[in-house]
């Protein structure tokens, strides 16, 4: 089978790609090629497997273009994130609107052409969600929970699970919208996102460097481990559309943890030195950004899939801690771990 | 002040015309000159009145065009309907999403240049709401009812609700999102809608024709009479944003009545004879839809603004056979009426 990746050569594109190919199959069949289709080059243990082809560009001329490729299934992960859409409008609505209208309308040109839908598991967000004046959030926001979007990402995403539902109602893909919880630990640097210190108050101690988390310790977040992310994205893909249930979007299985809960979970892993090195200081605009998060999430249908979340955050940093040391994809030191 | 209706040649758009031309102001401010775009050619009596201007042609073309023209107000309408964004995909996606697009982006330009931001009224619909498998649909569904569209046009009609609260996030445009019941009595010919007998059983035999309806009398619906359609987008208008509310789209007052009920009425407002004209012919197709549409709706909101459905359908009767006696826009013979 053919697949491609759109952001494929993100983080968890490029770790969506390189669980398939250990995999070798998806859905029963072979796996014999992958298309990571993204804007920035794909890392080179991905672009040194035979079965991987990179496609390098703006994923709009990509979407146009792939009408006259032929794909058995497609994971549509591209997108500009939640600070790039604030800070450019129109990019936003070209990169996230444009481009997924562009993609499922090249796809559903195949269905009308005698093509079997192509199946296509859209990565949405847990950002659908936040307070609206009218419209109080819950704090624990579930499947059938109102989105009243409060950034323009968390708008494009709602809108492109409503497009999926109705190309797939009328046949011209079989679509699949799952909800990602905010994944944590991320790799990496720590970037301009209000999020980052999710990913931050982890990595950084465990890389021998100081982490300033700015939002108090009883602060509840719903997060994902990286794996579980992808395990999530396959499972929508390979289950029956009577598993899937409707046409509505699910939310992937979270975590529900407070920061205090984070850092005794990495106490407890890497010890108190490591901890020692996440100081508080509040900053008042992340602060506010994260105060109209979801505090947390549920994820009935996901785990009537069998999904589950880890049953700790101790199994998270576990598992940031596996992958760092094992690579390919290393790329930060641990530094000074208890152990 | 000058107002942009569009769709300001349909049946709601050219009463709300008519409406503001009687009142002769909104918000305060004397109308001074009201565009409508639309593509097809208004009622005479609307084109008489030296405040109309008409911009006839498809709306597409228009909302490209309008960015270099001022309004201090629009009112939202145009769109096509639900049968034909079933019949046609790229029509619907062209006529209602497009469209709504290059609408916003008009005045969000303007906006840019330095104008304060448009007052926009966007005419959302109940058709937002369906039962899809994952999510049962409640029988009643309230301004906080999780929409998951099961039409084309539904789907339209909330993704705009959507955009129009992201730019109003954003202070390009001061928008606000009613979504609309279904509208009875509408004057003119039954048409392939599935909604048409709503008007139909009521308006054939006040014309001495008779009607089938094609779903059985214990069918309950949310339903609104064009006067007090047009008072909920005026008041949507005239609000303040503290009064809407947030930014998510609120429903206009329903009455909820079944058509056993309709028809109790139109005995009572027209008499026996009147009544026998309507017989029972189940139709499956149409039953099928109508069983899939929501009962009843609340409208909790746009109550906290003073609005209110009419107090039994026998006024929503009386409403017709007062329009339609008084024309201008009288289309149809009132027949055999005791009284």
């Amino acid at each position: 089978m053919r697949l491609l990746i759109t952001g494929g050569a993100g983080f968890i594109g490029a770790r969506l790609a390189r669980t398939l190919l250990a995999r070798g199959q998806l859905h029963g069949q072979t796996i014999e090629a992958i298309v990571l289709a993204d804007q920035f080059p794909a890392p080179a243990d991905l672009t040194a497997d035979p079965r991987i082809t990179v496609q390098t560009g703006p994923l709009l001329a990509h979407c146009q273009a792939l009408a006259h490729q032929a794909f058995d299934g497609v994971f549509h992960l591209a997108s500009a994130v939640s600070g790039e859409c604030e800070a450019d409008f129109d990019l936003g609505l070209r990169s996230n609107l444009d481009s997924t209208r562009a993609l499922l309308d090249a796809l559903r040109a195949r269905t009308e052409g005698g093509a079997k839908p192509t199946r296509l598991v859209f990565s949405s967000s847990v950002a659908v969600f936040g307070p609206d004046e009218a419209v109080p959030m819950p704090d624990v926001v579930a499947d059938d929970t109102l989105p009243t979007p409060q950034t323009s990402y968390g708008m494009h995403k709602h809108i492109c699970e409503h497009l999926v539902a109705d190309y797939t109602r009328k046949g011209y893909i079989d679509g699949r919208s799952a909800r990602l919880m905010t994944v944590t630990v991320r790799p990496g640097k720590p970037n301009g996102a209000a999020s980052s210190f999710f990913s931050g108050i982890i990595r950084e101690p465990l890389a021998g460097e100081p982490s300033v988390c700015p939002v108090s310790p009883e602060v509840s977040h719903p997060v994902s481990s990286p794996r579980a992310t992808v395990e999530g994205l396959i499972a929508l893909y390979e289950c029956t559309r009577e598993a899937y249930g409707g046409r509505t979007a699910l939310n992937l299985p979270a975590l529900n943890v407070t920061v205090q809960e984070m850092l005794d979970a990495l106490e407890r892993v890497a010890g108190p030195a490591v901890r020692a090195r996440v100081t508080f200081e509040r900053n008042e605009t992340i602060a506010g950004i994260v105060a109209r998060w979801p505090k947390a999430a549920t994820a009935r249908r996901a785990q009537h899939l069998g999904l589950q979340a880890e049953a700790s955050f101790d199994d998270i940093i576990r598992q940031y801690i596996d992958d760092t040391r094992a690579g390919p994809h290393a790329t930060q030191a641990l530094k000074g771990m208890t152990p």
